[in-house]
Parts: structure tokens; sequence; C-alpha cells
């Protein structure tokens, strides 16, 4: 067979499909956030307003934070030099770990290297080990929440998105003797919307069920001491696991999951994905340790962020722009339906006004509901919205835009 | 189902095999390596020799590394704030990927979080989208190559360790249009032993296949440049794929692969692991990029390495300690063939000696090839060397040990 011939066609359909993706190379400007270097591929640069960052709270520059980084990186140096196994656990490492068990109320936390990895490595070995396991996971549910059911093995049931009463036909189903495990994210990355997570862990309750909660979105930004939306509404105690990252709200990189003493041992003592990688460095346990600290006694940022959400909205629906009605969040998705126009319009706002939203096509939504995400952060004040709001009502003055094709989920 | 009494009873059963971890909580110390602080479990702590670290050179705390990470943190911040596509590709990648590209005279080069994700999305994309494809992996493949080809969906075939007359026999066995890839390792991360590459590269012309070499334990340290074993020896344009870590030898963190442009494209495409996740931290690429780069024209630390490497062996088998005769690496394994005897020398050795070697155990070995596996760098000079050998003969005298049960791979 002809690798190449195949794998050329495969590229040339994803173009034809407007599915090709093409990354915008940045230079972040600390201090300078939301503001960012735009390297334009003719060789020039520019300063241009991202729009589409999920630093959400802009930690990625919190004087904190970068202070616990440079002084971890002069005390420790760069890597750990090890899987946590074989000399690879460090003290911030630790630090952290209790820091984020005690963030979510639960007996213990595990690091990973990513969110993507904390899933992947949570539930592919809880499903696992479970003989026989259930595991009832949301339609929307995150691609690494996925992969990790599918690396489980387990037996999935895929219920309709938020949908209480799917879920607990699916859970009646099954044997009740089996184990259970219900996956699902509070806030859905792409819509914005939020779960009922109240009438879950009701039925996680009836049925005996274990629940997995993604709190990526959320994290840091939700309830007084940045817990998630599980801490706003005081449901941190009926969610086994609570899975974040420290990648967006708290603008480092890593993961975690925070549960029962139990469940974190097992899946520290058997996750393949975590075992056989080396550990975060120091100093990014330090820098994420610094965020969690601050985000759990200032509640500033997060009134912020809340005040330039409300305000974006606000003026987006003033001038009629079609943004997605199940967005309960900070997330703003503004619906466009069409692979080659959400990229059209997006390349108008960078190349013309100097504003940078990613298109967000398939296969991160559906065919069909092509989007711009849209995220404000406390540093997105009155003069951004401003421009923001002007430069999409010209552009769709031009590209006739506004009706999505398909309606947003 | 009582899931926490099934979790306690497995957790048990794992100690009762002496296979249960405990991490050492350790402190880097920049610039004092390989000394580094121990905090032991009673809450107090001590300086120890850390004799089992990857950071094979150092370069975890060479002070070009370490500027080139706190410069870029000065100017850009923590994280990026975003996956690839969505805002989170930033001027160290692109610069980092072209120098990883040249390093292995590729055309391309692509980044991953860690070396683990590289190999899952690689060998996961590219056996998932060949249509039939046929994966050829050595038997002793690392953990992340196997996720990988499991997650590809692909059949697999797995070839006796090194042997080469058993990959053609499987090769022969499978229909020639079919698609194929031959996935094996450079230098073997637990038995130090090196792969026939250039006679697996003859059956992968005399067959068709693509070849995807693991050498996340041989860059930086081999070839004039640390391109790896494939550079010195002169077969890197015969690679197809060459991945990498920049969490070893190069002393930071994050994952790559290394081959023709259309290959990574396709695996930038498509990889799922590689799409969803939060990209490398800015100051990670531009510390990684100072390790390449200084690595690329000083050859001083690879010639420090294997002076230590062979003084090492020697001095341990003027001693009849059971060095694995495989390694022909940097690589010094132990050989102990019981996990609690291997746990009680490591302990000996940290609370006796001051001295941390942490004890291989299964999984990352099989039952009966327990190991202590030691890792000298340019770092540990003459008197770190007669420390542990006089520290091992003594232990040896109380213990009884030198004979493994089983012998080595
Ligand atoms: C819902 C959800 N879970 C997990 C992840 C993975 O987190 P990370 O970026 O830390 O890998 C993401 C996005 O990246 C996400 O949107
Ligand atoms: C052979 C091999 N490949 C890949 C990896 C994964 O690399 P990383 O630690 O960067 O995830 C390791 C060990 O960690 C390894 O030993």
């Amino acid at each position: 067979m002809d690798t190449n011939a195949f794998f050329e066609d495969l590229l040339t359909r994803t173009r034809l499909d407007g599915r090709y993706r093409t990354f915008a190379q940045l230079e972040r400007i600390a201090g300078a956030f939301p503001r960012a270097r735009w390297h334009r591929p003719d060789g020039g640069s520019q300063e241009v307003t991202v729009w589409c960052s999920n630093d959400y709270l802009g930690m990625g520059q919190h004087p904190e934070v970068l202070a616990a980084m440079h002084e971890t990186i002069a005390r420790s140096g760069a890597g750990t030099g090890g899987t946590r196994n074989i000399s690879g656990t460090v003290r911030e490492h630790v630090a952290l770990e209790q820091e984020l068990a005690g963030l979510h109320g639960k007996e213990a936390a595990l690091l990973f290297t990513s969110g993507w990895i904390s899933n992947l490595a949570a539930l592919g070995t809880l499903g696992r080990l479970l003989p026989d396991c259930a595991i009832f996971s949301d339609a929307l549910n995150h691609n690494s929440m996925i992969e990790g059911i599918r690396r489980s093995g387990a037996e999935r049931f895929i219920f309709r998105h938020n949908d209480v009463a799917h879920l607990e036909e699916l859970l009646g189903s099954v044997d009740p003797a089996r184990p259970k495990i219900i996956a699902f994210e509070s806030v859905y990355s792409m819509d914005g919307d939020v779960a009922p997570i109240a009438a879950i862990c009701d039925l996680a309750d009836r049925y005996g069920a274990i629940t997995y909660l993604d709190e990526v979105h959320a994290v840091g930004m939700y309830g007084s001491h940045g817990g998630g939306i599980a801490e706003r509404e005081g449901l941190a105690d009926r969610i086994s696991i609570i899975e974040g990252t420290l990648a967006k709200a708290f603008g480092v990189i890593g993961g975690y999951v925070a549960g029962p003493a139990l469940l974190i041992d097992v899946i520290r003592s058997f996750a393949e994905s975590f075992i056989f990688t080396t550990s975060l460095c120091p100093h990014l346990a330090a820098g994420a340790l610094a965020a969690v600290r601050h985000l759990r006694q200032s509640g500033g940022e997060r009134s912020l962020q809340q005040a330039a959400v409300a305000r974006l909205k606000a003026a987006l629906a003033a001038e009629g722009l079609p943004v997605a009605r199940g967005s309960a969040s900070h997330i703003v998705p503004l619906m466009v339906g069409d692979a080659h126009l959400c990229r059209a319009i997006s390349t108008a706002l960078l190349e013309e006004h100097g504003i940078y939203v990613q298109p967000i096509n398939y296969p991160t939504v559906p065919v069909g509901q092509e989007r711009l995400r849209i995220t404000p952060t406390p540093f997105h004040d009155e003069g951004h919205i401003r421009k923001l709001v002007s430069a999409l009502v010209s552009i769709r003055a031009r590209v006739g835009w506004g009706e999505p094709k398909k309606a947003a989920a």
C-alpha cells in the first residue's frame, strides 16, 4: 500500500472540508494580558487582543505565581528527572496534592502532567479494575474522559447530554450488583452549560454509583474558594472524585483528581499513564500551588470575570449576535454553523481588527455546530468589549452571517 | 458490589507481594546534583546522593537551561492558556520543533506534553488511520508504545526482544499489501541493551514498513550531536519516525516525534491526545531548546557520563556484584530477583548510607527480575562511586544477596 498517497489524500479532504488546522503563532506578554504578539505567517508581527484563552483569570501572569516559579527553578532546577516512583517525587508535589485535596474537601489528591492524562488514568484504571464495571457517560463528555472509558474496557452507557431521565433509564437497565461509575462535567467546555449535579448525585445514591465530575472549566472560577461548581452548589461531598486542571484558571499546566484516599491510592498504584512518565517539574507544582492558594482566599478575580462575562453577553445580545442559549457560565459560544465561514470570520477578526478568536470546527464540535468560543477574563475591559462587538457587527454586514444553519446544542 | 472492600483487598495483596509503592520525597538542589535533600517519613530531612535519576546529564540544573526558563517566564508568564489550536501555539514551540527536526535530520517535529503522550499519539494515530495496519512491536517495548498500539486498534505482532529473525518471520506472515509499522526502542530503559537498528531497517526496506524508534533513553547522550543511537550509527535517515523526551537527558519535561513532514502533519491533525490538551508552557520549550542546542555542540557531558559509566561498571564487576550482562549503555541494572529483597537493599542504602536508588519491581520489570537500576551522570565522581560500591558490598555481607534467583534478561 502507498501510505504516502493515502495520507496526502486524507489531508486534502480535510482541507476541502475546511477542517485543516493552522496554528496562530503567538507570543504571550506577561503583564499585558489579554494583549499578545501575533507572529504572522508573512514573517511580520503585531499586537492583538486574545479573546479565546483558557487562562481564564489571567493567573498565568500573576506575580505570586511567577515568583513561586522563579524561586523554585533557582532552588531546584528544571525537571524532576524521574517518574513519581523513581526519584521523581518532590516536596512541591506533596504540598500541592494536600492543597488540592483541601480545596475540594477530599481526603487525597493526585497530580498528573495534564488534565487529559488525569481523565485517562482515573477512569481508565477504576473502570478496568472493577469487575464488570458499567460506566455512564454524558454524550458531550470531553475526549479525555471518552479515552479513559475506552481504555478501561468497561461497558459504556451514553446518556443524552444533561438528561437525568435518560441516565436513570440506563442505570435501571443494568444489574444492581454491578459496580457503576457516572462520569460527567460541571461546565461543558464548548457550550458553557452546567450539569444538573444534584439530580445526578441523587441517582448515584439510589443506584450505588461512584460519581466522577470533570471540573476543568470550573475550578478556580466558581465557589467561594474556587472549588468549582460543586463547591458553589454545596455538593462537593456528594461527588466521589473531582477532576481538574492546573492549566486553565490556575494558569500553569498539569491536572489532578481529588477524592477518597482509597480510590486515589488505587489510581496512584495501578494507572500506567501515571506510573510510566516523568513527573511534573517542581516549579510547575509550586506555581500552581501559588495560584490555588491565591484563588482560595481572593474572590476579586472571579467577580471581575463574571462582570466581564455579563457585559459581553449583553453587548452581543443587543446586536442580535447568536450567542448559544444554553451558556450559564463564562464560556460564550457565538454560533456560526459552517467550517469555512467560521474560519473566514476568525481571519477577518485577526487580520482586519487585531482580535484573535480561533474558529472551533470538527472534531472539537460536531459538524454544523462550528462556532467562535469567546472567553472573557478579568482583564477584558469595556474598551475590549466595544471593539470586539463592533468588529463582529461589521464582519456580519459583509459576510451575511447571524443565523446559524443548525440550532446550538 | 462493595467497591471499597474490593479495592482494600487489591491494595493488601499488592503490599503482601512487596509491590506496594511508596514514593521517596526529595528536594532537588540546583547546583549540587546528584546531591538532594530527602524528606524522611518521620518529618526530618537529610542530604543524600541520588543514583537513579534520569536527568542523565544534569541538564536540569544547567545555567543556560535555567536562564532560558527564567527569561521566558519573565517575558511570557506561566502557561499558554490553550491547546495548540486554540491560542496555545507560541513562538517557543515552533523554534523547538525546528531544532528537534534539525537534531534528527528530519523535515518536521511535533511537541507533546510528555514522551508518554508522544508514543500514545503517534502510534495510536498512524495505526488507526492506516487501513488494516499491522504493527510489529518488540516484546520489551515501553508501556507508552504498548498503549499507543492498543489505542490504534491495529493488529499487533510481538517479536521476541531484539530478535531480528523472529521479526522477519512475523513480517513474512502478513499480506505484503498491508501497511506495516515496526515499533522499537534504541536503548531499552530497564536493561540498557541496544537494538539491532541496521538489521531492523533492512527488514523494513524489504517488507515496506514504516520504522518507529523510541530514543527516549538515548537522545542527548549518543551521537556526536546528541541525536541518539541512530545518529551514532549513521542510521537516522533510515528511521521514519524518531520519538524522544525532553524530560531525561534534556532535563526539563515534554516529548516529541520527528519525521517526514507528511506523517508529522497527520499526527498533528488527527491525534486526539495532542488536540485536546493544553500545550507545553513557553518557558519549558525555551528551557528544552537551550538544552538541545547546548548538547548539539558540546560533547563534554557525554564523555564525562561515559567515563563515569565505565568506572562504575568496572567497580561493580570487581566486587562480583551482579550487573545485567546485556547493558551496552549508561543504564546499569544490578539484578536482585525478589521484590522484598530489592526493597530491603534500597532501604538500607538510603537509611544507613544516604544513597538513594529506588527498587524497581513489577510492573516496571517482570516478577523475578527485580533490580536496582543505577544511572551514573557526569556529576558522579570517584568518591560517589567508591561509597556506592562499598555500601553495596557491606549490605550484601548482611543480606546474602549477589546471585539473582533468575538470570537477567
Ligand atoms: C472538559 C475537559 N477536560 C479535560 C481537559 C484536559 O485538560 P488539560 O488541558 O489540562 O489536558 C480539557 C481541555 O483541555 C477539557 O475541556
Ligand atoms: C522507553 C520510554 N519511552 C517513553 C517514556 C515516556 O517518556 P516521558 O517520561 O517523557 O513521558 C519512557 C519513560 O518515562 C521510556 O522509558
